[in-house]
């Protein structure tokens, strides 16, 4: 039997748990996908830490939840003393590639704090997470200098910012090329040829990068930055979907009524939801999102035929999953962030080549599976260190080789809400602004600070989320234990992260050894 | 009118809270801390953040809880990812100086992962907690190469290791020296003159600095190891008081019975405690205790006449505290670590020099202060940056300068339960162990993991803490009430770090700015 001796983890950007066809999307094929599926397990229940990119991002890359890494928004950087997957792969001798996107930000009061703000290699990797770049492209902003640009040049994509006026830019009318940022525009094909986009692109790096290892062991990820906004597609894929080839959307009249939660209803009411509430809207970028889909699958395609070519689906482990969903103009919203399932619930796919796991290949599982599981599942696959004191998930290797340990039955999603518009139009000032959704097999809770109500969901009864209990005297009941799990899950927190268990395990009742005496009379 | 320009911030170890004379003790004189209280303000419901010394005092350095700081007990280290006061102090072109003792202990994994393990000045005072050590002594074991046991060697203690063999040794039946360690023993006097004793040392140590400070501002720590065990009073302290000048002893048979929490029973157990059940161990130790205070006391006397000497009570905050209380026998158990007041609440003097602090002097004040409260206060003393997104604590000048502003109504309190023989014997393998006291006015509620039923006391109508209500049917709804307040102080604590208050805000509805446009038709 041949050990795991390589992980590809792949991420997709703002990519729905719905929109596959192994999920069962009626329109949408994702023949790639669904192969990975048949050959892995495809988890139905995988929910991440944090329905926006920075914070589940770092709980995908630390292990440990929202609360515990720091990170609670876009644009927070994680904290100098957190520990991510780069480093445990660094301690045992290994790295962490990078092809694509992170949103990792430098700590930069850290940094200056410990003097490490220079420009030498340690610096540079802490910058970055303990990543090392083979290629990064975060696709969200401007980056005239990235190595994506430079190539795009050399693609002969003149121009300041080739991803701006190429990439998110669009062939208008008669030519006209028209930006991408405008959501009317997404239903014309992006200024660039499908082989030069930034799926295929960085499809291209991760391609290179592991026919570059040959025979040496490595762990890569691939984290592409579609389907995320702005939703353009290159042709042929901006054209491939009707809008009546699209999911229903999910809303309900009650949701934007007097007695939705205040909160909710001041997220509504951002610019982007207000779009998203257009009926064109919605039947404009559904369509160019769902290519986008389509052509991550065509890309992902090749990256199956490039392990094979390499002989790499005997010794890789390989991860599918997405950082949050996307509202899509379900539930009035657009964009991400709040707690309804489209936003939470993400794709999750495991590949796990080892003989143990053969008789999973091919199934669904719905056990719950976070976000915070695939570091440990990781370190396990390549039998590292478990760092018991940092990590707070699981990993899923006993699951996806047949076992049945006890397993959590909730999982839990954070939210920093400080940093949006809503926050100030509803009075309140810069500070702490934090919710928490726990969500079991029946109720989804979600906690808000700031003296508001909570709002709950019976997803038996109302498994689209339309209905909120959360102000009904009858859920006062459900509610306060659903307080009493959260209370649970604070309690469960992993705050002792500068000791590992083992050195615990030998400083506990060692006063004596350690040569103090106290208490003897 | 003078500003404040510097900050004497005294701790004192494992000094119970009723062993001051100005708190009520009717035999054991604290003239010199009667006369701080007079001139300033006496805090009567003052609490620490655990009841151990290394967690107790890393809230005092950084203002933040034990569960955001994360050193959740002696010789855990705290994270090279947290800020202390000394940080603080430095940011803005000041130094925390040490005379005494800290329990700061280096992130080693953290240093190691940041290449900060070396011996440059920066890996110094990481080590130290950004404290720049005017002499450290730490007192609680043996410590052969430290400033004080050079300058006992110069006072002709000659010996391998001065400490242990006359500081903390005693003067025997026909000479005959004796271990402190054995508290049997402490009824005899030190091996050590009065003056050569720890607090004669730390003291000198201090006046020197304030002295040679001249007209340069300073912010001194200045920390006595006592009255913390080993119990070993210099003459005459050493017999300064009869076993009936002494406390009587809070216990009751309830609290051994079968119906007694099974952790406060396993605690119960530990030799300290079995020891400290003994009649005779507590005729013993408690008047050498008070003898230590009493001294402690004296040498108070001494920095009040420094301070005057040098003009240095116009533009100097005082503030006088503890780490934690000591049992001494209370409640069957020796030591510390749990819920009980005798542990938990300390004594608290400020000494505010600003004129308008004058309408509270000498007054007594039963607002809720805790531990993480003083940080905060010598940032505003010193009228620096408040730190508001790490701080958890609040300053009580506000309180001092006669304000009455909205308050806290509970404190809380934390341990991590790891490292004691009770968790092995309870069969309980190493991991994640802690329990949570919230206390307010009335309840005090103890919240443990590891499925153990909750404690609560009414302190209305048991003062003393005797009968323990959590597992009694009638005080479910009590309990589930408190697991509310818990709840909402998890909620509360700070997790994002890394940004400030004015970031946030900044960053706030600005995607824009940023060059970001999601969300536009």
């Amino acid at each position: 039997m041949t050990a795991i001796r390589n992980v590809l983890f792949i991420m997709c950007d703002q990519l729905r748990w719905d929109h596959l066809s192994c999920a069962g999307h009626p329109f949408l094929r994702t023949p790639n996908l669904d192969h990975l599926a048949s050959r892995g397990v495809r988890f139905t229940q995988a929910y991440v830490q944090s329905g926006i990119c920075g914070p589940s991002r770092m709980s995908y890359y630390t292990g440990r939840y929202v609360s515990s890494h720091g990170a609670t928004h876009n644009r927070v950087p994680l904290s100098i003393g957190e520990v991510t997957l780069g480093w445990h792969l660094r301690e045992a001798g290994r790295a962490l590639a990078l092809a694509g996107k992170t949103h990792v930000l430098p700590d930069a009061h850290g940094l200056r704090r410990l003097q490490l703000d220079g420009q030498h290699d340690l610096a540079a990797l802490l910058r970055e997470g303990w990543f090392t770049l083979v290629d990064r492209h975060d696709g969200h902003h401007p980056e005239p200098d990235s190595g994506y640009a430079h190539w795009l040049r050399r693609q002969g994509y003149a121009g300041a910012d080739p991803w701006t006026e190429h990439v998110i830019a669009v062939e208008g009318p008669a030519g006209r090329p028209l930006s991408g940022w405008k959501m009317r525009n997404v239903r014309f094909p992006a200024r660039v040829r499908e082989e030069h986009s930034e799926t295929a692109y960085t499809t291209d790096v991760a391609l290179d990068f592991m026919a570059a290892q040959g025979d040496a062991p490595w762990v890569l990820h691939l984290s592409y930055v579609k389907p995320h906004w702005p939703y353009v597609a290159p042709a042929p894929y901006h054209a491939m979907f009707r809008p009546d080839e699209c999911l229903p959307v999910l809303r309900h009249a009650e949701e934007r009524g007097p007695a939705a939660h205040p909160l909710f209803r001041a997220w509504q009411e951002e610019e982007v939801s207000r779009n998203f509430q257009r009926d064109e809207c919605i039947a404009t970028v559904r369509p160019a999102y769902q290519g986008l889909v389509a052509q991550l699958d065509h890309h992902l395609g090749r990256v199956w035929d490039g392990m094979e070519r390499l002989g790499r689906w005997r010794d890789t482990l390989v991860i599918f999953c997405s950082d949050h969903g996307d509202y899509l103009g379900d539930h009035w919203m657009g964009e991400k962030e709040l707690f309804h399932d489209c936003v939470q619930r993400v794709p999750f796919l495991l590949f796990d080549p080892s003989p143990e796991a053969d008789a999973t290949r091919g199934s669904a599982d719905d056990r719950f599976v976070e976000s915070v599981d695939v570091v440990p599942t990781i370190l396990e696959a390549l039998a590292l260190d478990p760092a018991e004191h940092l990590i707070e998930g699981r990993s899923l290797l006993p699951l996806s080789r047949g076992a049945a340990p006890a397993w959590r039955d909730a999982v839990v999603s954070e939210l920093d809400w400080t940093f949006r518009g809503a926050r100030r139009r509803l009075g309140h000032p810069v500070g702490q602004h934090h919710a928490w959704m726990v969500r079991d097999a029946t109720w989804k809770y979600i906690h808000w600070t700031g003296g508001h109500r909570p709002q709950l969901f019976d997803l038996a009864a109302d498994p689209e989320e339309f209905h909120d209990l959360g102000a009904d005297p009858a859920a006062a009941a459900t509610c306060a234990g659903m307080r009493e799990r959260l209370l649970g899950w604070f309690t469960g927190l992993k705050r002792r992260t500068t000791l590992t268990w083992a050195e615990a395990e030998l400083r506990t009742d060692r006063h004596k050894q350690a040569g103090v005496f106290y208490g003897e009379w």
